[in-house]
Parts: C-alpha cells; structure tokens; sequence
C-alpha cells in the first residue's frame, strides 16, 4: 500500500454517511465519511467501533447521554450499545471497525451504505 | 470510556519510543507514542501495525525504500516487514494493533518498552 493522506481522501468526494475505505490493518478496515444532518439510530452486536474527528464536529446521541467529540478527539461506542450520530455542519471522520461492518448495524434502510467500498 | 482528546494525552508525557494506550476497541489498542531519533530494526511476525502522525514529520524505513509520513497521514506496515521508524524532530505518532504487541517486536533490547501502560 501507499501513505495514504487524511486531506487527499476527503477532497475525493461530498457524500455524506457513505463510508469509504482507505486502508486496511489485518482484519480491520479504516474509513473515511463526511456526516451531516441526523443518522439513524442503530447498533453493531458483533464489534467496538472508533470515531476519530479528522475536522469538525459532531455528536453521538445514546439512550442516557450525547457526546460532542470535536477535531482530535476519538471515541469508542462498545459492541451493542445503541447510538445516533449527528452533526449540525459537515463533519469529516475516520471510522475503524472490521471489514464487513455495515454503517447503519443492524437497522437496514436509506442510510445503509454499500459495504467495503474503497476510494 | 471517556472521549480522548489526542492533544491532552501528548501533554501527558514526554518520554521517546513509549506507548502508552488511550483507547481499546475489541482486542485492539490505540497507543500514543512521541519518536525522536533512530528506533531499532524489527518486525511483528503476528499483525500489521498502523502509523498515524498526529504531529510532526517521521520516516520508516524498509529494506528497500524509506517513506516519509507528514502530519494527517497513515500507513500500515504489513507484518512480517522489516522496519525502522526515525524521526529528525519530535513526532507525535498514534499507533493500532492488538493488545500485547511490544513495541520492538521480535528484537527485544534497551528500547523495548513495558507493554499494555495506560494513559
């Protein structure tokens, strides 16, 4: 594989909640999304998942609390906790979960986005 | 877990070629680690090892070439690859692979660092 460049990979497109891949470590896979407006609420029961905020900022609503994680901040919502993600401006995010992880877990529907796409 | 704020946990500490871990996802860990100077040729015979600089300029170098990471940019050495991380300057660097990867891998000696310290 080549450096891959943070910056370079999100002037690669404008979509919004459709995860792309831009690498990969063993089994796991590092995406990038653009995210703005309200996801849907869903979890993942298999997997941990890390947001990491490249730019801006965003939020991820749970039942008992939201978190605001702003540019340089990481989180990790456990396997099976329920969340919504959201952000008022566009917001650019690394994602890191294992490959085959579909974004809207397991709640199919407008928001799912095809899997293991690569940019 | 708390929200991870990569500058706070630079500030933290001040020693070179230390990880210390920050976050846990499934039975991977995210590590904060600031280089300065040459580190010593290794490699993990296990997992690929994710490079990201948060700050600063590092190189790896391979048997064949050397690649220079900037701010905002990742790469994955594959495993098995022989290597040697350097930096100039001091370079904060965010580091993932499983839980219980030693930091010299397979060479064991004055650089190899306690494993599994949070902080």
């Amino acid at each position: 594989m080549s450096i891959v460049n943070f910056a370079d990979k999100f002037s690669m497109f404008s979509d919004h909640w459709s995860p792309k891949v831009i690498a990969e470590m063993n089994d796991y896979q590092f995406k990038v999304v653009k995210i703005k407006g309200e996801f849907v609420w869903h979890q993942h029961e298999e997997t941990d998942e890390v947001f990491i905020v490249i730019e801006g900022r965003m939020h991820i609503e749970f039942e008992d609390r939201t978190l605001t994680l702003e540019t340089g901040e990481m989180y990790v919502v456990p396997k099976g906790v329920r969340h919504k993600p959201y952000a008022e401006q566009e917001c650019s995010v690394l994602l890191v979960e294992p490959r085959g992880v579909v974004n809207t877990g397991e709640v199919e529907g407008d928001l799912t986005a095809e899997n293991d796409v690569w940019i």
